[in-house]
């Protein structure tokens, strides 16, 4: 199932960006669990559109229940969210059809359905998509919390501006300081940076990429299955399900690739209530698949905004002869910044698999 | 299932590094595919020790077909690959079952497993279980080749040595090159580098980490799903399952995240023959989960072997006091060089899954 | 995911009986393929109430499809088809929060769920769930019949009455037929027989149960894989999830368990146009989990609806004593009648997916 | 994946009839379990050949354990069982490659793999690939005894023979004593009256069929999911995988299609302890696909065993006519007898795996 995630907790997305909406089914949720619905609006207010350097398309996003939900608590069914698409502007999108946008799922997708896509605005392809995203990844993230699992992330870098890394052990509210801020930084003046960058890519009529780490704590010892089943394939298999990303990386990541063994390894110690811990957190929380008790830490890569407003170098799919394009329509010049709430709902949302999954024995 | 991934064609590892075998069980391979065991062999032994830089454990390591071939052809059924462990020496571990090894599987198996894994030279999480994942891709390198499909791989880097890029287009011939190379890289003068570079570290009783590209060259455009089930995501499950890998990246991968738009996009042409491609290719051939008959092209990062000679802080289990460890037996200061074949093993796994999942319509 | 089937085409359903809404996502849809509402719409009137015979609870049902289609077309993307529930009477079921209903999933449910699910009406166990499978479904036929595969079902008996079985080959006219009349049997007289004996449960204030009998033709022979994932295995998990459900066999089934070998083969002959057949269609189509070329058949065992308006014997879950259960509502005194395209349904999803899944080689 | 199932707990049978072995490799075992090869030859040899009524080829079959097994316990990894091929007679098969077998696989097989598979012998679809199948569930009985649960079978019916059904409740020295006889039946009477109609059927050239009832005790209540998930879906999709089954019933199953709601519901009950039961176990144990903490009873139909040595009418597929076929080789007049042990097999390893999975909340 392409539009679907996870093994105990399943996660799958539907909609496209110009259909009557879109939304999300969540199968395996606890029940009995108080689904905070002023919270969860707050979350996902954090991905929506309308601030600086976001696009000018802004919807109010409020998911509806269908099924799952009852007198505000999940009731041991599948929870099915629904968000209606309000503000869609076709016409924008009406010289795609023949001619796709470099680097978007345009010709991929002509191709595998066989010109039978909408493709209007992205069609399932779309950043919109990341709003059911949101809304599951909410719910999750309460769910957690109360179970004292923790998910934060921040911008790592927009462009060469860099945000200092999360410390190895971080506090709740750690998290919460990050987001309540315009840009989710640890060092606010970086976050200013990043805003002027893209401002600046914006007035090029020209967008950037970017960074985010993520990082999940309170997860105990001994989750994740070894080879093909561990916390960072799960994880991976998720995350590269969200629009724009083309990197990932857990704990030092590449940076491991050019140090040594003994600068590389993570010593272990015992804390004073005799936990095992490890002196430094180069593994992410992961080794071979599996929670060492650290905090699960990845970084993600998303590259800049395809949709561009220069005329850009595409072909006519009818003619198969080159010929220009121009992308009108509302677009994130950064998508980072949105991204955020997207990466941390995912991460949610695997943990929380992680957590019902636990460790049969 | 843990230790096994791939749709219609499902691959599962079994074994331990220290059990009477270990092996692969692949189902769902077409019928009637020859299986050349010199050429298997031949690929096999890119990833044996016993080559400058690689562990003294040098087994014949040679597959055989417990089930799934018939008369040199596969047979419609699960082919079970065996492979004899042959030279284990366990009192190399005595010290290792109360003390794990820093940044190894060992705390976090105990963990999960209660004390209970053989983890003797790493379990079923050590480096020798890829040999019947190489057994496995093997396979399927020879019949994607009957089909066009075509997968190359080599070192992009060890520590801070740099080999070139593939370039954008590459023929089989210049796989097979590589592949050819004691150490294989594009460029011979930074394959001697990164010799130096790692028999530094062995000097010094360390290891050094490095990064693999590998490319995909032939699959058609339009394969892949959406979202959750794209080739990223298949090939992220998969590649996460290799020991050691602690990053991916598609195409262009973090680069873009400091490039703009402009820059980062793959401009659309047609060629000669009304193919339609992309002038450059930072999307690795991947857009939108789906790819677009570009190479498709990964980088994997992985950190330094976690196993050294120097004395290492780590802890006692029983005790629950820190102490220092010593790791004996035999290991490679660099497991780059070994692990080239076992990224071409998955990908081509995953490649040959894709094909044979096709395109439902 | 338990509440989805199906590997390339993957139907998943939502919704408790007395929610917001319930419905079906529909995942793997070939793309392109026009939706007839008002063939849906007479297919899903198939399995209404308000006849004879079955419950007064009747609602339009009418599907919205959230996503997923486009200008009256599939367009690739998951298809989500939502239900308004608006007429339920939750007051009819005050008295079973803490009175589980004999033999339905009350009890088990209460357990786990830790009382926490909403059961009001059966809960996501509800028979109104097979309205979104229904129109899951009947998309699935309309989109089998454009590649000549044809589904149909008939009841096979109620309580003793028997209808005649499928003759061995069937034309679709001869399932139009059948789902024409208000009792759908091949034998009209049986047909009747039926409706007295429901009948007269009814005013018994109790129920009866029965058996259907379905057939899937224009299958090629090939379809399917060994063991565990043959068509039997596939249409097993997926029946077994219509409620009521208890029996389930293929071709001669338990009869065959009474024949002799000689008696129970199939003999193989070759028709005017070369196609191998058999003579005989035991065996239902399927030979080792795999199509033969001929009409795929099975039988599906329903037991009586076990809510009846006698009292019965019951236990109060917060006392621990037993007491005596009198239920309310609106029930069907049999649901064989509606279950008939509930059976189509899920057969037309089973064969669809069969024929996405295709045969890889 | 085709030849494997279950989800916590996987299994994956491999092997053709006349390759050179046979296995399983089961995923997902608890760690520190010790096996009981004894214990587990025992069970095997219920299987075997070479009593009254069963084919004269014997094997040894004793299951080498390649990996998994440490010491006698299982260690947390995939556990890869083989068993040598010894026994086979290939020339017996010579002209069965294009006289394909009536209600054997062979013609299906034919067509999918193009005339590629290796089917002599059945090929992956002979019997013999049960032995692996009960070598794993025989490690799961022995793990599922010691958290008290416990799973027997007899052989319900052979042609018009019938054997008594289970009690309601059971303890496990009733399995045991069963599983002592030559033929597993309750009442002895009926096992003699079995073994003439087998005898009178070999005497014919001929085969008979017959049914089995299996009971799984000591399941908590609360396990399982509903729709297409519970227990009825998970037994089914493992069951329909064993050879010859045609059908497959829980508790009361296809009788209850004739009883009134009132006469097949399952009163509710509470016993000394406070523990609530049913009162008749027509459910099976199973409602809304979830455990009620009753004995879970299914009944399994296999058809005669279609390899008999009368001639039969078949065809040949390269000359596409008519021909006569005649079988020979060593085949069981009746394959019921060596099938109930595969059915506790299947049971347990299901029974096994939905322990694991546990119920999250």
């Amino acid at each position: 199932m392409a539009s679907s995630f996870g093994e105990r907790l399943r996660v799958s997305v539907y909609g496209e960006s110009h259909g009557n909406g879109i939304g999300a089914l969540i199968d395996g949720l606890p029940a009995g669990e108080a689904v905070d619905t002023d919270a969860l609006a707050r979350f996902m207010q954090r991905r929506q559109g309308g601030r600086a350097g976001t696009t000018a398309r802004r919807e109010p996003d409020i998911p509806e229940f269908v099924s799952g939900v009852t007198d505000g608590r999940t009731n041991g069914f599948p929870l099915c969210i629904r968000i209606a698409n309000t503000n869609t502007r076709s016409s924008d999108y009406n010289n795609l059809a023949d001619t796709p946008r470099p680097s978007h799922a345009d010709y991929a997708a002509h191709v595998k359905w066989l010109g039978q896509a909408d493709m209007r605005g992205g069609g399932h392809f779309s950043g919109r998509l990341t709003a059911p995203l949101c809304a599951a990844g909410g719910i999750a993230k309460q769910i957690l919390a109360r179970r004292g699992v923790h998910v934060g992330a921040h911008i790592l870098s927009v462009a060469n501006v860099q945000d200092d890394r999360f410390p190895m052990l971080v506090e709740p509210w750690f998290f919460d300081n990050i987001a309540a801020r315009a840009v989710p930084v640890i060092d606010a003046e970086a976050g200013e940076q990043m805003q002027r960058e893209i401002m600046n890519a914006a007035a090029d009529s020209d967008s950037v990429g970017g960074r985010i780490e993520c990082m999940i704590t309170g997860l105990p010892a001994g989750l994740g299955d070894p080879m093909f089943d561990g916390i960072e394939n799960r994880i991976a298999r998720a995350v590269f399900g969200i629009p724009a990303v083309k990197g990932l990386e857990f704990g030092g990541g590449f940076t491991l690739c050019t140090l040594r063994g003994s600068a590389a390894n993570d010593p272990l110690t015992v804390d004073k209530n005799g936990v095992i811990m490890t002196v430094s957190n180069h593994s992410g929380g992961i080794q071979g698949g599996i929670t060492n008790g650290m905090p699960v830490v990845f970084t993600v890569g998303l590259k800049p905004t395809p949709s561009i407003a220069q005329p850009q170098q595409s072909v006519s799919l009818s003619a198969r002869t080159e010929t220009q394009l121009e992308i009108h329509g509302r677009h994130d010049p950064c998508i980072v910044v949105r991204a955020v709430p997207v990466v941390e709902a995912v991460a949610a949302l695997v943990a929380l698999d992680t957590l019902l999954i636990g460790n049969p024995q």
